[in-house]
């Protein structure tokens, strides 16, 4: 592709966080093709306006289906709320146009499915906004683990933490009931799910257990009404390589922001890293001699690529947005038909089925396979 | 009592942390009864002799049953394997004897009844050697709860990593065969669970899956030998009190030497704490503003006693064997009829039936009720 | 100004820090003028093309003059190496264009003293590229000490380290030649410098001691050549407004990447922060419970302005290349006459006053007046 | 010597630390003499009696002289305040006595300087109580640089901060006063000049800054008095082997309880150490491949003697109170005129030396020969 036409539906945070990614993809990575921002679709057409002007759109729409059908746009970014991406990322693959749809793709497995099925159909990319993966310390533990610079892996542990629902003093939202699905599995368990897959492969089997910590909250017109859903979600489970470990999210969790800890122990060493200091990896390894062996805080640099494309001097930090752009790369590597470090539609599919399964483990109170 | 007479038997790890307590809770606390060491035990009659001389007792013995029989000795440190703790104590206790006896109690849960048994009969102390639960940090940590410092708890996390069994390379020894036990659940859960009692109670119902790292491993005299124990343990549970949480346990944790890690989710904030650095305690409250608040490291000084008693100054720092002092003072409070802050053969056979109880669930692949 | 029209000289790191701050501001922070990219100069045209290709701007020459001469450009972005900054910048200030220069001014006072002559005769803004000063955290400390958090300064210390220049194996270049400064005091200096001015005004009086620690380097061609400069830079100061304070900087300093360590003690708390870690506030204050003090570790959130512009969630964490853009916002606010959080060449001349008497203070081994 | 007679005189913090390491040396290191505890000196009978109970001493006197003067002492502890050291020590060594002298030596140099020549005179053993150079992790620093793990040394930066003096709101007492001397300077500063003297030797050339941060402070009874003393001094410094660095000290550091950071900057490598994390020392060495460069948190351990003759496993924690123990041990070779870790009255002049040579500086405003 000599240019890409961007399409781009929805300026919520994700939405914005597109946007910068289109926009800086060249200047940062150079060699990319002319990136067009063609057209932008909102809620109503003067949001749409405002943020097309913001963000530096040459159209803008009330209407998404605009975005779909315009014949300059290549690729349409999917940034709306979750209930929204199956009917638009279908009919903007059936429409001929590549995908870039923010996860997780649906708030049902069937509809994830008929999704995917799209895809197949389409023949055209359909990316997943995973951005976690795309970090330079991720990338780096990728490699590690490629290496075998921790060994044979003997376990797993995952945590991912924030306080945004945290305290019983917040009033009762829709996320508060069943039908926006079943809480923090919903919310969280996706992102460890997206590294794991990326360094480890698929899920096999899990076992759930998950609270409810505050049995009802304030309504906003007065009253209170009972929870459907639950904040806290901790997992046992089995991958299909048969490594074991534990996988524990809470979205009432005092004093974490953005908390992703992973404890990978290998047969030689081990690996800890927290979303929340992302410009840092904690390694410890056994060739050092035993008295100054000691878990290492490596601080991410041009020799962790794509770093250098940033800044050419380490340890000055990336930030949660230029996520977005790496994977804009890889997305671009994608529709190129290259290797890309993405996760599409087929591997989102086997994501979201291991958060099903995760609540039916816990609605059976036993051990459940994922497939 | 206006003097104690001591016997100790044992002098390894625990022996010598046994002694040095009874040679410093005079100096270190001062209002306690003359401290007599009267008599140690060892396994042989040259060895208990020396150590006798360098830990300053008057009397030594090659053989366990002339400490319990001595007159002037009121209580007995029992220093030895887990093994010999059950006709150690039940003697002791027979003979009249106070009895101190390091954790686990025993290897079966059938024994540890019987030496709960024998303590009930004889109307003497019985104390278990669960140190942990002594530090100024934890002390703190349970006023902080008493207090509602964090509202109400909604979660639980622990976990206990250690590195002496990681690596594939480390012979096969007693500590691999199962008439040794199940693993880590054996060495390491036992120290959490005597933490969650002293904070929340009981454990009530578990789901534990456990990971055998390395299938075999070298025999010293040539060959491989079949592992027949686990080192990595992870637990789902809910204790009686509601609170559910997860125990997770690694003896294969390369880079992790003594690490226990506790994070309390409350409704009004957070507490993690870590052993590897247990003079600090981690805290989030949400009565600072939301702009200032974060985690706090609070340095363990005098207003957390009984730091106190050891340095006038703060955040100088207390050590491993100070806190087997702090529960030696607790033991004669515990003597002298008073509140005392330890775990007895009571509360002890109690933690060792949860342990039981994960193993259990383990086998069983379900979740199973404590008691 | 309704539009701002762009010309950026020198497309090396800060080149291409400035072109993704121009390519973005709008996108973050909506409430600027429309930003046209307009013309690009480069050493050659070739290499001018390409990156003006990659960074989007409209036209691209081999002649710097060529930007500055060219009626559409209102401001221009000069990144060059520090030597080329007096001409370029009085030219452009010249030709009636604002400039946007990074620091450090000139290699001497006296060119830096007329860039700022040129810069008033002008009656443009001329703004120096600062961008430390322009983190979330850096204001929020700021904020901190406007409100009293910490109460009446007594004391500062800053710590300027990187560990580019370390190791006696790197060959002489051109940063080693008494031509280029002083060593770590120009390299760095400045920054600290920057963050002091923005929190607490002019320095007043310096003594600083110097150090080379490699006598001489390979030359590439074969030989060994006398280092010149100095890599590590220890000064003790006075400001203006009485505070007393250290400055250390070390580009020899191993394991440092991007160090730039504030401590600022006051009468009721004290702060310390870390560019490593520029997403993070660590603040201690006497006003909570003596028993529950110790250093908050705050993470920055849209309670920070403005890294609301960027997540609305807290911890995420912004990068380095985003201080740019946000410095972009204020100078953009600069041109339009209102209030804004920048460094101009008036305190720049200031600020490299201060650097050029430490460098006095060390040559006569005695305390000297900036001014 | 086959046993050791000891005198005790002052029970206070080092009255009890002395008591704690005299009781624990033998259970602790087994191959030291019978350690007697033979007489305690307070300020009246009364207490002396009490303490004398407590800490296990067979006699107790209100009059120090008589501990000195009582045949079966062999060393005296002297913990008593600065000013009694000089009195004492030099009354115990005409005695025939050992001294174990709690640091600083005496409040003028002067009377330092009679202190070592009365050690000369009676050639007993005269040592300082200098803990901080027995930490485990200090010693493996020292083996460290001896080793050259980071090459050769080229910078060192050393700061000590507490808070005990922070705020405007503690009463004016006698710390006060400028005839307990210079303020922080004499508080602190000799501690971090113990480690610098055990790693690199002495210090040659001084210019140091003192501040005054509360002008004046309440007296008990009534009104306020002006503050004699400097709270906080920052130095520039030059060893005698030619190194350069800087010594801070500040006692109203609010959030600093027993701070004493070392950053050594080596030709090859970084060690980083701080006090109140003193069971942990910071490496970064450049032997470890760029990409997994990093400071490593070396926990101490068994491989870190003495740790081992207290804990077996590594990680669980030293005291503040254990160093004392292990100053013993070192003082107990000395005394039989092994090689020992220890400061004696010879060295220890030196180091007061350096202090006033520090506070001459700030009086001249000019760099300072110290000898």
């Amino acid at each position: 592709m000599k240019t890409i036409g961007v399409g781009l539906i929805g300026t919520g945070f994700m939405g914005k966080c597109h946007a910068l990614a289109w926009n800086a993809v060249g200047t940062v990575f150079g060699d990319v093709p002319d990136i067009r921002l063609v057209h932008l679709g909102e809620a109503s057409a003067d949001l749409a306006a405002r943020r097309g002007r913001e963000f530096g759109f040459a159209k803008a729409s009330g209407d998404w289906r605009a975005v779909i059908g315009d014949p300059e746009v290549d690729i349409v970014s999917i940034t709306t709320p979750n209930q929204f991406h199956p009917e638009m990322a279908i009919a903007a693959l059936e429409a001929g146009k590549h995908v870039w749809c923010e996860k997780p793709m649906a708030p049902t497995l069937a509809e994830a499915d008929s999704m995917r099925a799209a895809a197949r159909r389409s023949g055209k990319a359909a990316i997943l906004g995973y951005n976690y993966i795309q970090s330079p310390a991720f990338r780096h533990i990728r490699k590690l683990l490629d290496e075998q610079a921790i060994g044979d892996i003997i376990h797993l542990r995952i945590e991912m933490d924030e306080d945004f629902m945290a305290g019983p003093d917040g009033p009762f939202f829709w996320k508060h009931e069943a039908a926006s699905g079943y809480g923090a599995l919903d919310d969280f368990a996706v992102h460890p799910l997206s590294l794991i897959t990326k360094m480890f492969g698929r899920v096999a089997r899990v076992i759930t257990d998950m609270t409810k910590p505050f049995a009802d909250r304030a309504l906003p017109g007065g009253g209170r009404r009972a929870v459907e859903t639950y904040d806290v979600a901790s997992s046992l489970f089995h991958l299909e390589n048969g490594i074991a470990g534990t996988l524990l999210v809470n979205r009432s969790a005092w004093g974490r922001k953005g908390r992703i800890q992973i404890q990978i122990f290998g047969s030689t060493g081990s690996i800890v890293f927290d979303q929340e200091r992302f410009n840092e990896i904690q390694l410890y390894v056994t060739s050092d001699r035993p008295t100054e062996q000691g878990f290492r805080t490596i601080l991410i640099g041009p020799g962790h690529p794509p770093y250098d494309r940033y800044i050419p001097a380490p340890g000055h930090g990336l930030g949660f947005n230029d996520l977005k752009t790496i994977e804009c790369r890889e997305l671009i590597a994608a529709l190129d038909g290259q290797p890309a470090n993405v996760i599409d539609f087929e591997e989102g599919v086997e994501i979201e089925r291991t958060v099903h399964a995760m609540a039916d483990s816990f609605a059976k109170s036993a051990w459940t396979d994922v497939r």
